[in-house]
């Protein structure tokens, strides 16, 4: 199989269509790339891009999605609901196949370089972080685009890329790379929050539950049910599986059944496919196995 | 995504290695067709063919590599422990991708047509037989090479293609489409391989149990223990988990656990997907989600 990435560029314009379309465009140019989905989101006024192909085409995909957006937005304008810091906000790139996180690492830190020389302020993160400090976005963005005028000041917020002083038209610009990451929702059956609030403690990380889960519980209002809502970071070590199984195993003590999960966006085959090797007590099952697989060799 | 079938031609040769490797050349020859597999068996003396692509391509590479495999394989000295009534003793079209079963049926036919202007009785056998009687392959094979010099001459089984007389050094053809099939086997924490019959008898369709499962109860010596295997031949409609689930619940009568399970071969991504989705609960699961599937539009 050839070398595989992902990329989801997130840029901060999700209402105009108009500018949506050109800066996807971009992407839609290089034909070698597959755009997999665009979400714009007007509440958050804000577009979710996901594209896949190899790491040149990708690269190449990602410069010009994200020269079109620098030369469309105006952050000194822009307002909505989502934490952001730019006009091109966030670039992850994520393995896809045959492809390692280091060489991912690489991509990130040319396309941040990149977007740095146009004389954005550029940080890298996650696994790109050069500091153990810019390892997790929120601690990277925090303030936002309205506090990064004298964040960026601070020594310790010198950027990666580009110069140490705020561009006022495009913010700045975080490029990381970063696993996988699955979205995996499981509803309970109660409205008690309160119930959803402290299982989702047990299951994450910080309160000291699974090394890859990060968890949180929300009200389904519609449906009058809490949830558990959870991004499971690295499904290889955490698996989906592993977490819905905790969950139901902490909603026992409430007496409280699980009454379904959600699956949000795309997912690996993996992270499923795992759940089915264990459920079914698979001896010995390899991926290469799955005639899907063999027809992207 | 384009219309993909996929082919599982078995013919009767499995010790030769120059001549099974001159056949399965055919296959290679036509680039567009991919070659997932062949295993050649000495003790059947038989090798069975996996290959995949679009059914123009499948049809030309099976059309070739059935041409070589009659020029090559003599039948009148013929020796191997799996039952075969011919050179070409099968060859089975299975929808893959945006193909439906009708169109697998033609194809059939056509392939059928062809052999059959070889000078070789063709059969069409599962989703593309003429009668019922024909449905089955056992049925239609029943008697082998070595009975056919008779059986042929029954009205009823006139061949759909080529002469009403064997072919001596070819024997005869059968040819169907048929969904894939999944094969799959539970094994238990038991060395009674009575209790792998009766739970076997009560899982498949002959026996009362589910519509598209066979099974039978067979020993694994070097284990020391005992096993359900099954034939899915519908996984859509009768799920592995389903099918799982239901030798558990058989296992428990006999306080026998079960201890692992088996997949033979290559199955498509959707037989295990559905195991998931059923264990993990998930609501509105869409096959889409799932990233390989969409690399392959």
């Amino acid at each position: 199989m050839a070398k595989l990435v992902e990329c989801v560029p997130n840029f901060s314009e999700g209402r105009n269509q108009e500018v949506i379309e050109k800066i996807v465009d971009e992407v839609r140019k290089v034909k070698e790339v597959k755009l997999l989905d665009y979400l714009p989101d007007e509440d958050h006024n804000r577009t979710v891009v996901t594209l896949i192909g190899s790491p040149e085409k990708v690269k190449e995909a990602v410069i010009n999605l994200a020269k079109t957006a620098t030369e469309l937005i105006d952050m000194t304008t822009h307002h909505g609901g989502h934490p952001r810091m730019g006009a091109v906000d966030v670039v992850p790139f994520t393995p896809v196949a045959d492809i390692t996180m280091d060489e991912c690492v690489q991509l990130a830190k040319e396309v941040g370089e990149e977007i740095g020389s146009w004389g954005i302020p550029v940080y890298l993160y996650e696994d790109a972080a050069n500091t153990p400090a810019r390892k997790n976005l929120a601690d990277v963005r925090k303030g936002q685009y309205e506090g990064f005028f004298q964040k960026i000041e601070e020594e310790q917020w010198k950027p990666d890329y580009g110069p140490q002083a705020m561009n006022a038209k495009s913010g700045c610009t975080a490029v990381g790379a970063r696993v996988a990451l699955v979205a995996f929702n499981v509803n309970l059956g109660t409205d008690n929050l309160e119930i959803a609030d402290a299982i989702a403690k047990k299951v994450r990380f910080i309160g000291g539950g699974l090394r890859f889960a990060k968890a949180i519980g929300l009200k389904l209002e519609e449906r009058n049910i809490v949830q558990v809502s959870m991004n499971l970071v690295n499904y290889e070590k955490t698996a989906v599986y592993r977490a819905f199984e905790m969950v139901k195993m902490e909603a026992r003590r409430y007496g409280v059944p699980v009454v379904g999960s959600e699956v949000i966006g795309t997912v690996p085959m993996k992270s499923l496919l795992d759940a089915a090797e264990y459920y079914l007590q698979i001896e010995n099952f390899d991926i290469n196995q799955i005639l899907e697989k063999r027809l992207l060799e």
